[in-house]
């Protein structure tokens, strides 16, 4: 089984994080084939933390868990911490096969979701 | 004319601040006819600030500015303080009909992103 781990920062505001949890079962309904398991995790502030994600998929079954930072810029978090927390995951659980899927905001289609919500605004 | 101004937080790092850039023209080459001057502005840490973004928006002309919060929660930044920034610019400036639209975490079309960014895992 194939597992998807969502990675955000991680809020002090509970609402914030519930954000990234509804996205997480959004994600989950829209991936039927690709991943059986759907899971987030968050750097610092919420939890589970990276290693716990990584563990929670393992504990469903994955034999892979494809990790998609959701950060708009490649900054240290994406470039430095998320790594070594995946690292440290990776050591624990030596069976898993752990991909790391490009950040949100160097994803193409962001120009145009930008644009359909410009054309909500009030 | 009318105007589209995208909101980021700004970072202390210049690569970061030149994503939002590169961000901003990509958005000006997709939105001919809907927006004729296209701009950038920072919360913090850059810049330039909003009331100055908003400010080079109606020296180009404008006469409404749509903005977008590039921000992927509703936190006290989207909730708050670019409301506040707003309203400083908007009674510097009382002639510019100024729209905000939703902010990038709030659109629909992330969940489909990210499912095509983990594609491209490895």
């Amino acid at each position: 089984m194939h597992a998807l781990l969502l990675i955000a920062h991680g809020s002090r505001r509970q609402a914030s994080n519930d954000e990234v949890r509804d996205l997480t079962q959004a994600l989950k309904q829209q991936t039927d084939d690709q991943f059986q398991i759907v899971e987030c995790a968050f750097l610092e502030l919420a939890e589970p933390s990276i290693p716990d994600g990584v563990s929670a998929c393992v504990e469903k079954g994955a034999e892979s868990v494809t990790v998609i930072p959701y950060f708009l810029s490649a900054g240290r978090h994406v470039v430095t911490d998320i790594p070594e927390e995946l690292q440290k995951a990776q050591d624990k659980l030596p069976q898993v096969k752990i991909k790391t899927a490009p950040y949100l905001g160097s994803a193409q289609g962001i120009s145009e979701i930008l644009i359909g919500l410009s054309k909500q605004a009030s």
